[in-house]
């Protein structure tokens, strides 16, 4: 394998749909227990759109699976214990740390799959390109993290200590995505790059919030 | 005050609408945790549909009271204590009680809502109908808990007894959403024929999921 880009290691189809789809109903599943502890009425309705987005992506995601003759939930079974355990292991301690979560956890995931489905035919791809397009959560937890980090910098060092021990885990999580030879090794330097394409771009979406990656 | 219906009832628009936007994001709330501690995978998903209908129904809430020019969260925000400890009360000890409580609080707070509008003019009650009208969310949770009450004889008897036990709640809940003089005393016995009615509609629904109400 020589040095590879993330749309040379797209999964058969049924994979990376039951994949992506069962990620983004554990991202709703968090996103809904971030609701319910939000510290106001305009944080819980703004994080609200969020859960919506990602529960709508869930579903056409599960309705692309049925349109290509498959059960959903049997493509979705392999992805249960491993995202379940990932989402455990990602649950911040409190409201910050948990929509931080869904911010780094997602940003960094939702990018490896839109590259990965870059390796489909054109169809797909605008198909599942318009599914998995960023929309406004991103701009809304901005908003809704930004002004509080900015005026508590013991919240910044906490969440940005936070956001460093999350990228080991969705680095694997995204690793799991990939069509790897089975003999790959856990730090094939082939991968390097397309982790480091990653980690830039969550590095930016880090910046946007005034966090040091 | 002589005998009354509950579209005689009906409460200035903006307290109705930030009643009702609240009641729904809070409805979300409950089954995003649903949601999360599903027994399977296709629970998850069916309880998953339920949520995107009541996230719908709360954000469309929100959109006719920017719509008439007040501000959402003000609208919301008296309606956030009581909905919140009202929340708590009803929330289940496990999955089967918690999708009973959606079902049993949903099925009474919606119907005495789509009444509510009936005291409405023509344009908004139509659009308000459209926004609150059931869809499928009945059908499935009947489907979901259905088939395990009826194979299990003391899942059915502790549901039974659990959602005897909500009505209280629902009834008082239900109470403070109707426009009634300050001095209407918490028995008035002319409130209780609305209440006989809610009541009558929710024995319907039992039946449905083959409990005794």
């Amino acid at each position: 394998m020589n040095r590879v880009d993330l749309s040379e290691l797209t999964p058969p189809l049924p994979r990376l749909l039951g994949h992506a789809a069962y990620l983004q109903l554990s991202f709703f599943e968090s996103l809904g227990a971030a609701v319910a502890t939000s510290p106001s009425t305009s944080s819980k309705e703004n994080l609200s759109r969020i859960a919506s987005t990602v529960l709508e992506r869930h579903h056409a995601l599960v309705a692309e699976l049925r349109r290509i003759g498959e059960d959903p939930h049997a493509a979705m079974e392999p992805f249960v214990a491993p995202v379940d355990a990932f989402r455990a292991q990602v649950t911040g301690a409190n409201w910050y740390e948990s929509v931080l979560s869904y911010y780094v956890t997602s940003g960094i995931l939702d990018d490896a799959f839109r590259s990965l489905i870059e390796g489909l035919g054109k169809d797909r791809r605008d198909s599942l390109a318009e599914i998995l397009d960023e929309k406004e959560s991103h701009a809304i937890i901005v908003a809704e993290l930004g002004a509080a980090i900015d005026q508590n910098p013991r919240l910044a060092s906490r969440l940005a200590l936070w956001g460093r021990r999350l990228v080991g885990d969705v680095l694997l999580q995204t690793r799991s995505a990939l069509a790897l030879p089975v003999d790959t090794a856990p730090d094939d330097p082939k991968l390097e790059p397309i982790f480091s394409e990653l980690i830039a771009a969550h590095t930016r979406r880090m910046d946007d919030l005034g966090l040091t990656a």
